[in-house]
Order: structure tokens, then C-alpha cells, then sequence
């Protein structure tokens, strides 16, 4: 059996960025004031912009691009493989998909994130699985996630 | 970058009781023969009452109040702020909203609880996200929660 | 207050299996080439077959039994007491219930899975509570699950 330990390596910090250990993080551009709470995973290949904050307990996969000053709840989960090309997970990173945030974006605790993309100043509630573009700005949730007020 | 690790701070424990590191717990006061597994995270202005079990991968933010022999199970997440009033989280606390358990109450594992009130002896089933108060006590399952039996 | 550290003990280990630490694992038996992420906790009385994977903020709980080569996503929690012989959690074990996944089943993140039977080659997608036993091959998501495509 070998083991490792969490670590934090391979990234590109911006000023006053604040984490909270234990967290396993790699190959990640994290901006200026990004804080990120504990037990926090987050995979190579993700950009996280200025001003916004990770909650505890988050998983943030490969291909995720999270823009300025948005909200992620705690327990969030992102998801770059819909199974859907193998009838299971793609060893082949070709095959997994991009998740794009934009600015001041607010996801709920325990929600699910697809590998899509979310227009500026959206709001997911809290334990929401969000399955598809998000193109008008309001309020969404449930499962699947449904828009429940334009904002 | 500045980093803290995670820790036991400021809090009020009660007798024998038991936590499972790694754990994030500030503020909190814990009555007697509360246990608490790992990778947990327990917010300022808490209470957890006697003999309650906390199960792994839970968090409790402020506000949230769980009375005497509840079991609150894996990965459950309580939530404070509805993102109702600001179309977003509001750095404001005094726009948070309390949540209230009675005692008895059981949490399914990967449930999701808005700030609300859960009667004595009330159940709710695993995977729910709940968004109601829940005035009569029975088993709730669902997104959102509904009335599977009166118990 | 009395704290004991995450650890790993009681393990059967297979050849060349991989662990990322923090964990909590304890009394179980892991084949050869199994993974398993940080913030994992992993209870008694459960196997995972050769060449499967668990990904980080999992929770399997006693009487789980997984397949070969089985893909467990991030943040998935299992379930062994529905809580329905008690109106709550039952202290005493005989009254849990065993959960089976056959062999190449892959689990998406942030499901939850309930005592439950999974067929070979089934796919459940991120996000479901699955409830009942899956006997028919193929993609099932929502809560509580169902089937989207026989595969």
C-alpha cells in the first residue's frame, strides 16, 4: 500500500489568498483573495477568480473555470464526465467537459454541478443538481434544477 | 498565502465527549456524550444538544441549534442564508436565518437543511433537501421534502 | 473531551493500492489496485474489488460489498439503516441492511445509495438517491433514481 499526503502544489496563487488546511489542491490558478475552507479538493486545469470563496467540503474536478467574486457553497460537488460517451467514466481526458462560471455567481450547499455553464449573477439553491446552460439570470434549483424566478 | 490548519477552538464541551479528527469545530457548545466523526465542520453560535451524534463529512453553520439525541447523519449540510434577500449570500449575519432541531430528530446521510424547524422525533430520509418547517412529527423523504408517513 | 485521529487499521490489503490521507479506514478488505481519495472514510465489514475507485469526500458505511473494477465518485454516501424498523437509527446492527454492487458498476458524485442491489455495467448519474434494488442494466438518475436508458 503507498500513500500520500493532501498537499497543496503546483499553484499559481493570487494576493491574500486564504485557505484552511487540510486540502488536497494541484495545478490550479487560484486570484486575488480567493478563500477556500477545509477538506477542499480541487484538480489541475481550474481557475478560480478574484474575490471568490470555496466553502468547506467542495470538489472542484478538471475544466472547471469559476469567474470573479462568485459563492460555492459547502458540500459542492462538480462533475466533467457525464458517463454518457462509455456508459461510465472516460479514462480519456478528451472526452471530459469544460464548466464555466461566470461573475458573481452563487451555488447552494450540496448542489451538483454538470459540466455547463452559468450566466453572470445566477443563484442555485441549496442541493441542486444543474444539468443544463443556465443562459437567463435568476434563481434555480431542485432536481434537476428548474428556474424558479428570473433576477 | 496565508493558510491556517484546521482546529478545536473556543468551544464549551459537556462530558465524555468524542470527536474523530480531522475536524473544524469554533464557537460551539457541546453537550454531554456528543459524538462527532471526521472531516466535520461546526460554525460559531452553535449548539449541539446531549447524547446527539454528528456523523462524517457534516457541516453546521451558525445559527443552527440540534436538541438532545439526534443523529444527524453523513454528509449533511445546513444551510443559514435562503439567498433570498440579496439574490445571493449576504455578508450581512443579521439577514442569516436560525434553524432549530427538537430533540429526537434524525437526519438521513447527504440531506440538505435550510434554516427551518424540525419537530421532536421527526425523521428525514436520506438524500432530502428540506425547505419547510416540519410541524408534524413523521418520516419526510425528497427535493423538497414531502410527507411519507406520520409516525 | 476525548480525540482519536483519522487512521487506517484492520486493512486487508491487495497488491499496489493507493491511498490519498487524510482517511479514516478502518476493518476493511481492499483489492489489488483499489484508489481512494482524501477526506474518505471507509467503515467495517465492507469490501472493494480489484481495480476500483473511490473518490475523495466518499463515505461507504459497514455491510457495503463492491465490485470489480467500480468507479465510486466524489462525495457518494452509503446508507445501511432506512431507518424504517425504528422510526429512526437503529443502535442494533442485525437490523442494518447489506448493500451489493456488482462488478463495473459506476456511481456518479453526490449520490447517495440506500441498501440497495446494483446490477453489472449500471451507471447511476451525479446526484441520485438510489432506493431500490437496480436489476436492469442501464443509466438512472434523479431522486429517487430511475431508469433513463437501458444500456
Amino acid at each position: 500500500m503507498r500513500y500520500e499526503n493532501s498537499k497543496i502544489v503546483n499553484v499559481k496563487f493570487g494576493k491574500n489568498v486564504k485557505i484552511i488546511k487540510p486540502c488536497n489542491i494541484y495545478g490550479s490558478k487560484l486570484g486575488d483573495n480567493v478563500f477556500i475552507g477545509p477538506f477542499v479538493e480541487i484538480q489541475k486545469n481550474t481557475k478560480i477568480g478574484n474575490g471568490s470563496r470555496i466553502q468547506s467540503h467542495t470538489f472542484i474536478c478538471e475544466l472547471v473555470d469559476i469567474g470573479k467574486n462568485c459563492f460555492i457553497g459547502h458540500g459542492v460537488v462538480f462533475v466533467n464526465d457525464k458517463f454518457n460517451k462509455k456508459n461510465g467514466p472516460s479514462k480519456d481526458s478528451n472526452l471530459w467537459e469544460k464548466c464555466l462560471l461566470e461573475d458573481n455567481v452563487s451555488i447552494g450547499s450540496n448542489s451538483t454541478i454538470l459540466p455547463i455553464k452559468i450566466c453572470s449573477g445566477s443563484v442555485i439553491g441549496a442541493g441542486s443538481v444543474v444539468v443544463k446552460d443556465i443562459k437567463v439570470k435568476g434563481i434555480y434549483a431542485g432536481n434537476p434544477a428548474k428556474l424558479i424566478k428570473k433576477i
